[in-house]
């Protein structure tokens, strides 16, 4: 999928939402404890429920690592029934890989022909080698950190470098971009930090922007809005916790889909005052 | 296991040497394609012919990852014999990971509790949230990726940060090590840099370092100890290629194992030299 694509999903569904399916075995209603896989039963139908109102899905490794290869198998079921239901959806594997070139490439195989994702998020710590062998796969995407949501994220990626006129964040963009094109290199950036967004769309005007952190995390999504969008939208914003888990009981999915459908509503709302509807 | 008790290993095997398990399909002899899980019969055998020589193990996640939920049965299968057969081995999870605090947790419990590794690689790109819930585990580690030892490193771990007295890497040393201490923090040094490890160890003159690129990547075990071993030994050498690979025939276990002897002769006269044993 290009850049062009997504944009063409995102005015078809007025969205940019992307859900994070961080889930977790101990924070799913308890009724599904009893299926055979409870957490691509719980996946599946967040999927179903959410899939009319985002352009996205994310899941993140973590939470099937943590369970080992039952984790894995869980999150093969995942992918597979979202590519197959829903084979317009953009897929992010949320792994925040980084590797040398050699071991990298063994990750963008993993994740881009064993499972069949659109996009992985990896660091940028280790430079170009990390990032060549993911954008070299045709139609793939990397997605790199560049200012997270977190509260320590500023230790490092704030700090002034080179003759002082950057932050290592506006580095890491400054210096990534030519590491691949608009069409297979986003960023992420935290929402936490949404009047950052303007110095970001100063070195990256063009590229998608991967924004965690709405919601939960604090992040305000008209301020996403206002400092971060451009003529072909430009965001995927990511809710996970405030719609997944948003009720424990058992219409647990049928609340997800309403969550999910104010946050579209309001990014249509968003998408048109940008008249990119 | 603390860092005495990693010294202690170290004298008692007079090595320092960490054999990293990148175990590869295509690159493991076809006699062992027809087993079960050849994986993990090619990491037995290297395992049993190489623990003599070896104070550490480290797979490399991105091999197993490679082959979806089977490569995290093999891994699996890989640290459980490793543990009950040699329970003195320090067990390396080379993941790379970085995430936020309740997702770094996740993996935290994958690694430590799931698996039962000793320790786990980390990216500093997101600040102490990535590593605090590491250092959480008793007795056990995070490493910390400081210099590495690709091309590309440079990009960014040698940019001058703050007021310029530092660069990126040794800002990450200095910052990051107040986050854990001498018995769960070491830091990633790339080999190819050696002269650099006295650099490092201004900054951290007690911390085991883990060095790779040794042998394959061009790096001296020579230099390595000159700049960087300390009074606790301090290194963990790691070779992964040049050992498991060096023979593709029915005898490849045999062979790897009279490599990782001669590594292991070397770091004998080493810490001999240096009064360690």
């Amino acid at each position: 999928m290009n850049s062009q694509e997504l944009f063409e999903n995102i005015k078809r569904k007025q969205s940019f939402l992307c859900v994070g399916l961080d889930t977790d075995l101990h924070k799913i209603p308890e009724f599904l404890l009893t299926k055979e896989d409870p957490v691509f039963e719980f996946n599946k139908r967040i999927v179903d429920a959410t899939a009319p109102y985002a352009v996205a899905f994310k899941p993140n490794l973590a939470f099937y690592e943590f369970q080992g290869s039952q984790g894995w198998i869980s999150l093969q079921r995942t992918v597979k029934y979202i590519k197959e239901t829903y084979p317009d959806v953009f897929l992010i594997a949320d792994a925040k890989r980084g590797d040398i070139g050699n071991t990298s490439k063994m990750y963008a195989k993993a994740f881009f022909q064993h499972f069949g994702f659109d996009a992985v998020t990896a660091s940028p710590y280790m430079g170009q080698d990390t990032v060549a062998p993911f954008v070299a796969f045709d139609g793939k995407w990397v997605i790199l950190l560049a200012l997270t949501s977190n509260d320590s994220a500023a230790e490092l990626q704030m700090l002034p470098v080179g003759d002082g006129s950057q932050r290592l964040f506006e580095k890491v963009i400054d210096t990534s971009k030519q590491w691949g094109t608009e069409n297979n290199l986003m960023y992420v950036v935290g929402a936490t930090k949404a009047s950052m967004l303007t110095d970001v769309r100063k070195l990256i005007p063009n590229h998608f922007l991967l924004i965690p952190g709405v919601g939960e995390q604090g992040g305000s999504l008209q301020e996403v809005v206002e400092h971060g969008m451009n003529s072909q939208c430009g965001l995927l914003v990511n809710s996970s916790r405030a719609i997944i888990y948003a009720d424990g009981s058992q219409k647990f999915a049928e609340v997800a889909g309403e969550k999910a459908m104010e946050l579209q509503t309001k990014m249509a709302g968003f998408l048109k005052s940008h008249n990119l509807l």
